[in-house]
């Protein structure tokens, strides 16, 4: 039985819980605060950083998501999520990056650090210059989301893939965050709409991260 | 016939070229300048970054130089470098993550923004004690490379791979910079000669960057 080490605004793990949801997979769940000095997650990942997916008794922890995110492909055939041609993976992987590192740089990482850090550790308050400076780059990267849904049925290609799941882990946190103004992009809106009604992003859309509330509209399915 | 979009300093570019090295794939290089506004980077990759490895023939410009690297991977049987189980491969991703995440951030990031950014862009000498925290940090990293030599003939395991490319380029780039200081890392130092001396690795040794100079030792063999 796999262990999935996580926090509940952490998109990497995000992702790799819908991945597990996708492929029906049973998981326990462990949440970790790797910002805490007491948390001995280094035990476990090198990185020091979450998600860490382990199996007690096969004495195995693969740690870092895309890494987990391809062991699952190689090893569970249910829902391929990097399916089809060299090139077609390629712009799948292309299209994870993307979203895991400009993205998540523009927009996730600072509204966790304001909102989050911030609240939890450092115990001051959000800089609004910095929310503001991270919305207008959200809407940077939600023209692109539209564009690729203008022009593809998912966001690689024909077929759900690991881009969607990274792209829709990293906006949901953004989105439970505040981060997101939806006007205006009613492409990339209807894209995430279908994600949220999904069995697999559902459980994610019920938790809540203690002392952070998100604003109203961040678990309604037609939100 | 490809092409590869790159800088001297970039240490993913310089993981690709290896790889391409040890694939005994032919390519042409063209020089980027990704700081530059007058750098049309943007119309082959929309995360703005090099390396891209361009067909122009085939129209396909492969980005990100993990997804470049699978690519390579699954269509070029040469010279694996992501082989073995499963498990296994999942030790190559995480230590390619850990070197390209982790290594990067503590070391290769700040002196690049250092060394190069502040010479060739901000016109700005760099800070001193933001080059001894590097220096600092670079020693944990090495340290890490010593255990993994002492444990295994290679970074992931009993054979070369994707782990090697990606530390060794992370680690050259540093070593430009002025940033490793070798004493007490006879393992990893060991481990780093073997590298220096592949055919693959000879000409990233041989090429300069604009302005700015490696110290002696960089490009000699048992240097």
């Amino acid at each position: 039985m796999w262990t999935l080490h996580q926090f509940p605004l952490c998109p990497f793990s995000r992702k790799v819980r819908i991945l597990l949801g996708e492929k029906s997979i049973a998981y326990d769940l462990v949440q970790r605060r790797p910002w805490d000095e007491g948390d001995d997650l280094w035990r476990l990942n090198d990185a020091g950083r979450v998600p860490v997916l382990e199996d007690k008794a096969r004495n195995i922890a693969l740690c870092d998501s895309r890494a987990i995110c391809e062991y699952l492909e190689e090893t569970v055939e249910r829902s391929p999520m990097l399916a089809g041609s060299a090139l077609a993976r390629a712009e799948t992987r292309r299209l994870v990056a993307l979203f895991e590192e400009n993205f998540h740089a523009d927009v996730v990482a600072p509204l966790l650090h304001e909102k989050m850090t911030k609240r939890l550790v450092l115990r001051q308050p959000p800089d609004g210059r910095v929310l503001r400076e991270a919305m207008k780059r959200a809407h940077g990267h939600l023209d692109y989301i539209d564009w690729l849904v203008d022009n593809r049925s998912w966001l690689a290609g024909s077929t759900m893939s690991l881009a969607d799941l990274a792209a829709a882990a990293q906006v949901s946190v953004a989105d439970y965050l505040g981060g997101i103004d939806w006007r205006g992009h009613d492409q990339a809106r209807g894209w995430y709409a279908v994600f949220k009604s999904r069995p697999s992003f559902r459980p994610l859309l019920a938790e809540k991260m203690e002392g952070i509330h998100p604003p109203s509209h961040y678990a309604m399915v037609d939100g």
